[in-house]
C-alpha cells in the first residue's frame, strides 16, 4: 500500500541533481548531474569555479567530467576543473588529446541513483560522445541524454570540421537515427549548445527538447539518409580564426585559468601608450554611444555579440584594451574573450571614454543614418552604397535592392569589394552588428561610413 | 541554404524562457514561462514577488496567471500576482471561485512565439487542468505540458480530496490516458510538485520527465484502468488540518501579503509573555540543539520538515513564536509557515535560545539515547517502549521487533496509544521526526522521553 | 589589574553600532546607532528598508527617529519608519509637523551603552536640532555629534531658507560656536550631507570630520561672526521647485511608500501613447548615448546628476518616463525621483532606446563638437554662440572669453537668453551638464546646439 | 562668492574614500584609503582578494600597502596584495623583514588630494609606525591618524611582545604623547583592532573615535609616564602559541594564498580515517549542539571565539577537520583558522554530525547543568568542581564562592590543577568557553564534566 505521507524528507533522501549552466555569448550549455552526493560536469566552461561552488553547496562531490567533444568555440575547463576537484575527465576515442582518459562506447558510470552511458555519435567530430542519463530507481529507460554537437533542438551538429563531409555527415546521420533516437521518445536533449551558436544550423529557441520532440519537428531529422548528407554538405559555415588555437589547447590541455577575469583599471594615458603598441580596442558600449563618440580604431562590439564576431577579427595573439560604459561589461567582456583563448586583456579604460576625451585625446564618431533619409536618399538616385552585413539566410528572406552583401564576420577580409568612393551605409538586423561593420570600414580606411540606425527592422516598421 | 553564420544575436530574437521555480518544503514546482516579452506563469506561490522580479529582468510582462487547480497545501498567489501584474488568473470550470475566469479545454493562449492550450484533466480535483505547450516556430507537436498535480514524475495525484474516490480516480486515469499521453512522448512533463509532496503517491526523485518517460517508468501507468481505481482506493492520505483553510482561502481569495515575511525580534521576556497567551513555540533548530535545551512545550520542527509536518500540529488560529540558530533560519521558516495560511507569526527569540537561558529561564532537554544503547536494553529485556514514527511504506521495509508504529504526522491524536508508565525511545529514519515526536509526547505530559540518535539509518550501520 | 585575555566575545557585549548610510545623488547620509540591542536612526530617507533590514541583522529595535530638521530637498522616511518599527519620532520646537514629537534642548535618551543628547541649533532651519553621541561606559565627553545641516565637512547650511537670512544666519554662527564647539575637539561630526548637497556651502570630499578639524579647517569657522553673517548673505544658492513640495510633505507627513520602486517595463507604442498625454520623458543614458539618438523632447540627465537637476525641470505633479541602458538605472533613476518626491514614474522604455528607432519611431541626435573644432571656429572668428553652463564658481575660475554663462539650474527659465539665430555650443566640466543643457535647449525649439566633448576639462587639456 | 550650484557632481570631483574593512574574529581593522583613482591599504588581512576588489569598484589603483607593524595574531596580506596589485610595500625601521621597503619617520605620500605622513611610534613593537592622514584641499591639520596597535578606542598596545617591558612601555607612552597627541584632538583614531582583540588591554567597543576622545576619556591616558608603564608591566598577557609562527611568517613573507578557502567536504568514513592520522576536529556548533552530541575528541569552539581561542590549543602543523552546522560556517572557520596560519584545513563533515551518526559511528556528550541544579548542589554540600575559566577581570568583579579559577585560554595546559576524582561544572559568561573548556577537560580524559547552562549570567539571573 502506498501512501503519501512525507517520507522522503531525511537528508538521506536526495533528489537527482540535474543543472544546466548557460554561458551566455557563446549559448554554451554545461550540465552538473549527480544523486547522493556524487556527481559529473558534461562540458566545462573555461572559468570553471561555477561547478566546483555549485558542487559544494549540493554536497555533491565532482567525481568525473565528461566532454562530448573537443570543442572548437571554446576552451574547456575539464583540466583545471580534474586538478581542483581531482575528478576523472572522460572523453571520446580517436584525438589525441594529452589528458584524460578514453570512454569507450556502452561504459557506465554510477553517481549515486543515477547512471550514465556513454555512447560513442561521431559526426561533428571523429571522436564525439553522448552520454545517456538512467535513473536507476525506476527502470530501464533512458531519461535523458547529452547530445554534445551531435543533436541540437531544431538543429543538428556541423560536419565541416574534421574529415570530409559527405562522410561526416554520413556519420552524424547514423549516430543520430542509430544511437540516439533507440533512446525513446521521453528522453529529454541536452545539447552542449542553445541558439545563437555557430556550432550548428539552425539552433532553435526552444529551451525544452526530448528525442520525440526532435524526431517530430527538427527539420534535419525529416529527411532521408542521403538528403540530411547533401543538406550537410551544402551548407556554408564560418570558421572564425581563433578555432584553430581552441583546438590546439583543447588536445594539449589549455593554460590554467586562476580565479574570474579582472581587467586592469587604464588611465587614458595609458591606454594612448599601448596603443602606439599594437593593441586592439574592442568597444562593448552600445552602437549609440559607439556611434557619438570612440577611440580611432575601435572595433565596436555589442557585448551580446561579442563572442560571436570577436573571433573574426582579433587575432589571438594580440593585446587586448576594452572601453565600455562600467566595469561589469569590461569583466563580462573579459570573461567571453578568455573563454575564446584570449589570453591577453591588458585592462580598460577606466572612468569609461568620457575620461578620454576629457584627457584631451581626439575621439572619431559614425554618424547614425534613420532610415527615412536612406530611404529618401535612395528615392533620389542619391550614389550610397548600402552594405548589407546579415546572414544569408536573414538576406534572402528580404532586402534593400541594389544593396550588397556581405555578412559581418566576412567583412575584413572582404573589404575590398566595397566601393571606397563614396557614402556607404551599413544595415543589420537593428543595428549592432552594423555598428560593427562600420568600425571595420573606419579601421580600413574608409572614411564615409554610416551606420543605419535600427536596421531593417525600422526599415521595415517605417510606415509607422 | 542554410547557414551556421550569428544571425540570430540582436535582441529581437528572444529564446522561449522557461523557468521552474522550486519552493522548498512544500516542494512546490511553479512555473515562468514566456516569449517576445511577453509570459505567464503557472500556479504561483504566495509570496510572488520572484516573478514580478524575474520577469522585469527578462523584461517579459506577465499577461496569464494560469491555476492548474485549487491547490490544497499552498496558499495561491495568484490573486497578488495578478493585481501587482494586471493580469488575467484562469483556472478550470466548477468551482465556485470568487476570483478570475474560466477557461475551457481546448482554449489557446499566445504569447508571443509559443502557446499554451488548455486541457480539462479532472481526477486529483473536479476542476484540474494541464496546459501543454507548442512552439509555434517548428510545428505541431507539444515539447511540453503543465500536468498540476494531475500527473507527477514516478506518480500521481491523489483521488481522495474532492468526490469519492472511485469516481475520481477514473477520472484521474482517463485523464492521463486519454488527454496527456496522446500529446505524444516527447513533451516533457512539468508537475506542480516534486518528491516529498503529499499531494501525490510515490513522487519520484527524478526532475526530468516526458510523457514517454513517465509511460515507461511510472509504476502507476504500467497496470489497467481498475487496478489503477483500486490503487487509489488503497491509498492512504493523510489530511492535515490546515488544508480547510488553504482550501477556503484557495477558493474566495487569500489575504494579501505585503512584502515578504519579517518576524519580529523578541527578547526572552516578550517570548516568555506570549506563551501565556497561548502562543505556540516552534524550535526549528537542529535535533540535538533540540535535545539539550529547549523552552518548554516547544515543537522540534526542522526547517527542512517544517512544511511537512506543521500542519498536523499547529492550528491556523494559532500565534506563533520561532526559535532558530540565526535570523536566516527565522524568515525562511516564516516564509514556509504564511505559505500554509499561518498569518500569525509573532516574532522570534532573537539572539537565540542563549538567551533565554542567559535571562534566567529554565530550559527542558529531550536526551538522546545511541543506537547501541537501545539495542543492550532490548538484549537484556528492559522495559523500553520503541515508538516509530516513520511512514508505513518504511515501516514494512523494515523495524524493530516489538516496535509501536505511529506515524509523526498522526502521533498529536493518537498519543492515547502510547504506554505512559516507563520510558520511550522515539525512532525514525536518523532523527528529525523522531525529534519531533519526543516534542509532542513531551508536549502531552509524558516525561520519560528519549530520541534515538541516527534512527533507523544508524540502527542498521550499528555493525560498523 | 587588566588582562588581555579574551573576555568580551560573548554576545552580551555588543559594540557600539554606527552606521552610516549614503544615499547618491543628493549625497545624503543618514544614521544607524545603538547598542545592547536598542537603536536609533537620525534623518532616515523615504525608502526606509533599508534601516528595518540592518536592524534586524543586527538584533536592534529602532527605539527612535530623529530628525536634525524639516528636510527640504529629500522625503523624509520616518512616517513609514515609524510606523513599521514602532519607533518614535523626534523632531525640533517651532514646526507644526503633523506628526511626531517635539524634542527639546538638552533632553537625553539612553540605547543601551550610549546616550544622545538632543541640541536646539537653529539656523539652517528655524527648528534645527543636533545630536551628541556620548558612551556611557567611559565618561562624560562626547564621542560625536549628528549635526544635520547646521555643520558639515568644510561647510555650513544655508540659511536662507526660513527667515530673513541676516537673522537666521546668526542664529547659524550661534548654535555652531555656542552648541556644537563646546562639545570639544574630539567629538566627531556626522552631518546629513556630503560634497555635492545644496543645503550648504562648499562641502568638502572629507568624509573624516571632527569638531577640532571643522574648526581648524572649516573656511566658516575662520571668520568673525559679522564677516560669517556677511558670508552667508552674499552666498546665492539654487531653490529647485520641488522643495516646495517636499517641505510640505515633510510637514504634514508624505504619502507612504510601499516596497522598493519598480517601475513597468513599457513598450514603444506605449510610450509614444503617453508622449501625446504631456509625460516627460527622462533619458539617464551617457551624454554619447543622447547625442546619437534620443526620443524627442528628452530631458538627458546623467545618473549621478539626476537628483541636483531634475528639480529644475521637472514639476512635481508630471507623469515621467525613463529611458535607460538597462533595468538596473531605471530602477535607481525611480529611487532618486521617488525620494524627491516625484511620485508619478509611468515606467521606462523597455529594451532600450533601440526598440524604439527599431519599432520606426523617429530619433533625434545633438551632434558632439569637439573643442579642437570649437577653438577653430572661434580664431576663425565664425558666429558660434559658446553657452558656459558651470556653476558661478567654476564659471569664475576661467572660461572661454566671450562665452554665455547660465547655471544649469537656471538655464531652462532663462532661454530667452540665449540668441536664437545661431549655433551654440553648450560647455560644461566634461559634458554632462552641457548634455542636459542642449536637450532643455532642444526642448525649447532651438535647432543648431552642439554639445562640447569634453567640456572645459578637454579644452584645458587641448594640448596634449 | 560661494554658491550652493551642484557644481561637483561630475566625474573629476571624486570624494576621499576611507573604508574600514572590518574582519571579525581577530576584531581586525584594516582600511582602504585614497583619492583621485590612488588609494593606499594599511594593514591588509591575509585573504587580500576583498581590497583588490573594492579598489577596482571604486576605480582605485592601490600605489602602497601601509603596514604599522609585524602583527604577531594575524598573517598579513601585504605580499600578496602586492603581487596581485604592483604596489609597495612600506613598513617601519628595525626589523629584519625579507620583503617590502622601510618607510622613515617623518616621509610623506600623496595620494591624489590626501597625503599620509608615516610617525615612528614603537612601543608596542620597535618598528611600529603610524600614519597621519591629511587633506591637501584644506590646509595643515590632521584629519584622521591610522595608530595600529599603538593607541586604541579606550586602550593602548601590549608593550610585553619585543624586548624589556619597562623599555618598550616607555616607549610606547612617548610615541602617544609625543607624536600621535600634537596631532591634535580632532585627529579621528583609527586603529588596527576594536574590541575582543589581544593586542591592547581593555579595547572598548567605542566605533569612533579621535585624539581629543582619547585624552578624555582613555584610561590608560589620564595617568603619569610611569603609572603608565607600572600598568603596562603589570598587566598579564596571553600568548598563544601559534603567535609566534605568525611572526616568523609575517618577518620573512607568508606563503601566498590562493582565492578564499574552499574546505573539501568528507563523508564520514574519511573524517573517522583521518582520525587515526592524529587530525583534530573543531566542532563549530553552537554548544547546545555539541553538549547533546559530538565526535570524541572534538574541540567546542563557536564561530566567534574561534580566533580567539583556536591558538591556545591547536598546533599550527595539525591536520584540522570541522564540524559546523552548514557550508556557511565551515567556510567562516576555515577562513578564521587560515588568518592565524592553519593551512592545514583538510576538509569538513559534508551533511553535518548526522551524517556521522547516522553512519554508525559512536558520539559522545557534555550534559548541560542548569544553574538552579548547580545551586541546589552546592547548597546540599554535594561535592562538585566549579571550574570557573571566564578571565581575571571577569572573575574578579564576582565568582560563585570556592570555585576554581583557570581562564580557558590557559586550561589546556592547566588540567593537572583541576581534581579528577569528582564532577566538575564548567562556567563561563553565558556558556560558550565552559563548552570549549569542557570539551578540552573530555579530551584529557576527565569523564564526569558538565557544561553550566546560561554561566553566571543565568546564575546572576537566577532568581527571575
Amino acid at each position: 500500500m502506498l501512501t503519501s505521507q512525507n517520507n522522503t524528507k531525511e537528508k538521506e533522501g536526495r533528489a537527482m541533481i540535474l543543472e544546466r549552466i548557460t554561458s551566455k555569448g557563446l549559448a554554451h550549455f554545461s550540465y552538473l548531474v549527480g544523486s547522493d552526493g556524487e556527481g559529473a560536469v558534461i562540458d566545462p566552461r573555461r572559468d570553471c569555479g561555477i561547478y566546483v561552488e555549485r558542487a559544494r553547496r549540493l554536497g555533491m562531490r565532482i567525481r568525473y567530467v565528461f566532454e562530448t567533444h573537443r570543442h572548437e568555440d571554446f576552451v574547456t575547463g575539464s583540466v583545471d576543473l580534474s586538478r581542483i576537484t581531482g575528478s576523472t575527465i572522460l572523453h571520446g576515442p580517436g584525438t589525441p588529446f594529452a589528458f584524460g582518459s578514453t570512454v569507450y562506447d556502452g561504459q557506465e558510470f554510477a553517481l549515486g541513483k543515477i547512471r550514465l552511458k556513454a555512447l560513442h555519435t561521431p559526426g561533428h567530430t571523429v571522436e564525439s560522445m553522448s552520454y545517456a542519463l538512467y535513473d536507476t530507481t525506476a527502470g530501464n529507460a533512458a531519461v535523458a541524454v547529452f547530445t554534445g554537437d551531435t543533436l541540437f533542438a531544431n538543429g543538428v551538429g556541423r560536419a565541416d570540421l574534421e574529415g570530409p563531409v559527405p562522410e561526416m555527415a554520413g556519420l552524424l546521420y547514423d549516430s543520430i537515427t542509430g544511437r540516439l533516437i533507440p533512446l525513446g521518445d521521453g528522453a529529454a536533449v541536452f545539447p552542449a549548445h542553445g541558439e545563437g551558436s555557430v556550432c550548428g544550423i539552425g539552433i532553435g529557441k526552444r529551451t525544452v527538447s526530448s528525442i520525440g520532440v526532435e524526431r517530430a519537428l527538427n527539420p534535419a531529422l525529416q529527411v532521408s539518409r542521403e538528403e540530411f548528407v547533401r543538406q550537410r554538405i551544402e551548407e556554408r559555415h564560418e570558421l572564425p580564426a581563433y578555432f584553430k588555437n581552441v583546438e590546439k589547447w583543447n588536445t594539449d590541455g589549455p593554460p590554467p585559468m586562476e580565479g574570474p577575469p579582472r581587467p586592469a583599471p587604464l588611465r587614458a594615458e595609458e591606454i594612448s601608450a599601448r596603443l602606439h603598441q599594437d593593441a586592439l580596442v574592442v568597444d562593448v558600449r552600445t552602437p549609440a554611444a559607439f556611434s557619438a563618440a570612440h577611440i580611432g580604431g575601435s572595433y565596436s562590439l555589442w557585448l551580446d555579440g561579442l563572442a560571436s564576431f570577436a573571433g573574426f577579427v582579433l587575432p589571438v595573439s594580440a593585446p587586448v584594451l576594452l572601453v565600455a560604459e562600467r566595469l561589469e561589461d569590461a569583466d563580462r567582456a573579459a570573461r567571453y574573450l578568455l573563454r575564446m583563448s584570449y589570453d591577453r586583456i591588458e585592462g580598460y579604460l577606466h572612468g569609461g571614454l568620457e575620461t578620454w576625451y576629457a584627457a584631451g585625446y581626439t575621439c572619431e564618431s559614425v554618424p547614425f543614418l534613420p532610415v527615412r533619409d536612406l530611404a529618401q536618399y535612395l528615392s533620389e538616385g542619391r550614389r550610397v552604397t548600402v552594405l548589407d552585413v546579415r546572414s544569408i539566410r536573414e538576406w534572402e528572406s528580404g532586402h534593400i535592392e541594389g544593396a550588397l552583401h556581405i555578412p559581418a564576420g566576412q567583412l575584413e577580409r572582404r573589404t575590398a569589394e566595397v566601393p571606397g568612393d563614396g557614402p556607404i551605409a551599413t544595415i543589420c538586423g537593428t543595428g549592432n552588428r552594423s555598428s560593427f561593420a562600420s568600425s571595420i570600414l573606419r579601421r580600413r580606411g574608409f572614411t564615409d561610413v554610416h551606420t543605419v540606425l535600427g536596421g531593417m527592422t525600422a526599415w521595415r516598421n517605417m510606415g509607422r
